[in-house]
């Protein structure tokens, strides 16, 4: 496999339309322009369908979703969708509460996302239509492992074909399908999930990555997955013996900034399942 | 005073529901991830009920409330006292607007918080019931200085005894009292008032270490204010001659996720009064 | 030209009031906080007239305005200027839908705005009355450059005019005017344009600064372009290998903190035209 997404990225600084939460957004916007992307963030129901038409790619992040974005996601959504722009779902705290649960299968149903991202517990609530998650992160007992891997790979193919997406599901390892082809991703740091966002900000280059594979390639998504992991192995390799969770969460979006083709090549570990 | 609640948070990794302003949302996260408790984020009243039970304490910060935000608020406030969970209000700017006076004096009487948290200016709002506040910040004229503590100990006692709460002042001396048992904590850098948003990194770290101290023991609470004042003392120490604010904010949340129970208990500086 | 706005500001420590969008408040907090002045961020339609009327300046932001913003910066729009307070308009992707572009306008027209701080596709969208803007970027069509400066200059100097406002266009070149003289700033770096919000900041700064020259001279406002330029020279000379976007937004605001009006005055680069 070859790392061309990043560089496509950077050549064609693809605007990027999020409707995400308050609480990594500050993050979602510089990882995007740390990447070659341009960022805009706009919620109203009024001008999200203007908005998103002057872009080429929408991440949906229901992180903290209210009665009056939720319109304005399905709108969006909507909109893009039918002018073939790529959109990405990112399911957060699916299964945490009903609202989240419906919102995201309503986004899934009427919006058709390219691209679902989430954490294991997330998805499974998306694939089963129902589900309980403790909070934002996977339940430990969801975990993706060796052992279970195979399973969790039949599972998602199925899932993904059902919703014509391509499935992501982050953690240890990372595994990703359309339906038919299964890849999984061996890079990244378990620290990463001790800064707010990581997974918020992977959604959104994944827009960022499809706005520039017009045919949603998996591949593409592969390589941008295994981005957000290198920057976390090569950031933590640069933390000093005082540096904690703040420092690392700045080293990251630093370590997309410098990052090279030739650098993401080398480093990632992309396995055709 | 031995430094365990540290450890228990890390040991425990409550959930800590927060409802708080969009300024320093972002912060209030990476510093519950930093002392190992995990955040989540969630405030619209469709959800807020399903979510604070999820989880094993509560924050309430009106730092940027809204109409749709005052009822998510309430809302969760009382299912979380009624389930037995730890709530902190966070009264940011209580007296700068009758609605932030009013929305504080709501919740103190509705949901009746296990801790207060805020200056001396919005504690003293709180407490009279009426306020006239400058901003954000306390007033000068308010200031606790080592010549009023007395008499202000003894105002808040009362006040604590009365709301049935743990209080917290914090400034260039922190006091808190139970309504009985009064301590101060005589550490942190006056700096940490130019990082927007200690104040509410420390009324979210208060909810995660009433999480696993069920009793809600004041000795959590002076430890905590004392946890978040050395984090200010080491991060500040480490400062370089072109640092300013914005490095200091990202050193005290590394401060925190790098501390440990004996750098805390050989630092921190708890009297009972 | 005297560099003196910088040590009126730490003297008056205004407070500056801030309605301004959700993706870069933490660092219009903290900008301001570094610069001396104190930020305070309300934007409920129920509070705004009261916090405004304790503050000494406000900045609005229509970033990621919304139906329940909108009306809130009009009101608090309205009463800055009745209680003679200055204004700055910061009209953030104005052009790019028509809930922007009509929002702006009615600020224009209903609050009259001191100061008006946008990109050239911006500014050209309020003072034409309509237009259309790729995101929240200036089209490179429209971008000031030596050859077009004077005949930009007479655009904006008649725009001022008749806006009877101070208009600020930043770029590789930024030009400010009071619609009878025109001063250009050649200072600052075009990575600062990779730092989601610099805008925001400078917009926000600019109420600080005017919060303390009464008068709204445009020689402040010069200054305090100026200031942000000079933050984003002196924070890129500190840059590491590594070091990307992420750690350049920390090292602008520190520059802010650490800045010395001797300093600003060495190196600012203010032309009359």
């Amino acid at each position: 496999m070859t790392s061309s997404t990043l560089d496509q990225i950077r050549a064609a600084s693809p605007l990027v339309h999020c409707i995400t939460n308050y609480v990594t957004v500050n993050d979602v916007a510089n990882v995007l322009l740390a990447i070659g992307a341009r960022p805009i963030m706009a919620d109203d129901p009024e001008e999200v369908e203007e908005i998103t038409a002057l872009c080429a790619g929408l991440c949906l992040n229901i992180g903290t979703l209210n009665a009056r974005t939720i319109p304005s996601m399905l709108s969006a959504g909507k909109r893009a969708r039918a002018l073939g722009h790529p959109v990405v779902l990112d399911p957060v705290g699916a299964g945490a509460s009903r609202l989240r649960t419906e919102t995201a299968l309503r986004i899934l149903h009427e919006v058709r996302p390219t691209v679902i991202r989430g954490n294991i517990s997330e998805i499974r609530t998306l694939a089963v239509g129902s589900g309980t998650t403790q909070g934002v992160d996977a339940d430990a007992a969801d975990a993706v492992t060796e052992e279970n891997l195979a399973a969790t790979a039949d599972f998602l193919r199925a899932f993904a074909a059902r919703a014509e997406a391509i499935v992501v599901v982050t953690g240890a390892i990372d595994i990703m399908t359309d339906g038919v082809t299964v890849y999984t991703v061996r890079n990244g740091r378990p620290e990463m999930g001790l800064v707010t966002g990581t997974g918020c900000q992977l959604s959104a280059l994944l827009a960022a990555a499809l706005a520039v594979e017009p045919l949603g390639l998996l591949a593409a998504v592969a390589e941008t997955v295994a981005l957000m992991d290198v920057a976390g192995e090569i950031a933590w390799a640069q933390m000093g013996e005082r540096d904690g969770n703040a420092t690392y969460r700045t080293c990251i979006i630093d370590s997309i900034y410098r990052m090279t083709a030739e650098e993401l090549a080398a480093r990632m570990n992309i396995t055709k399942l």
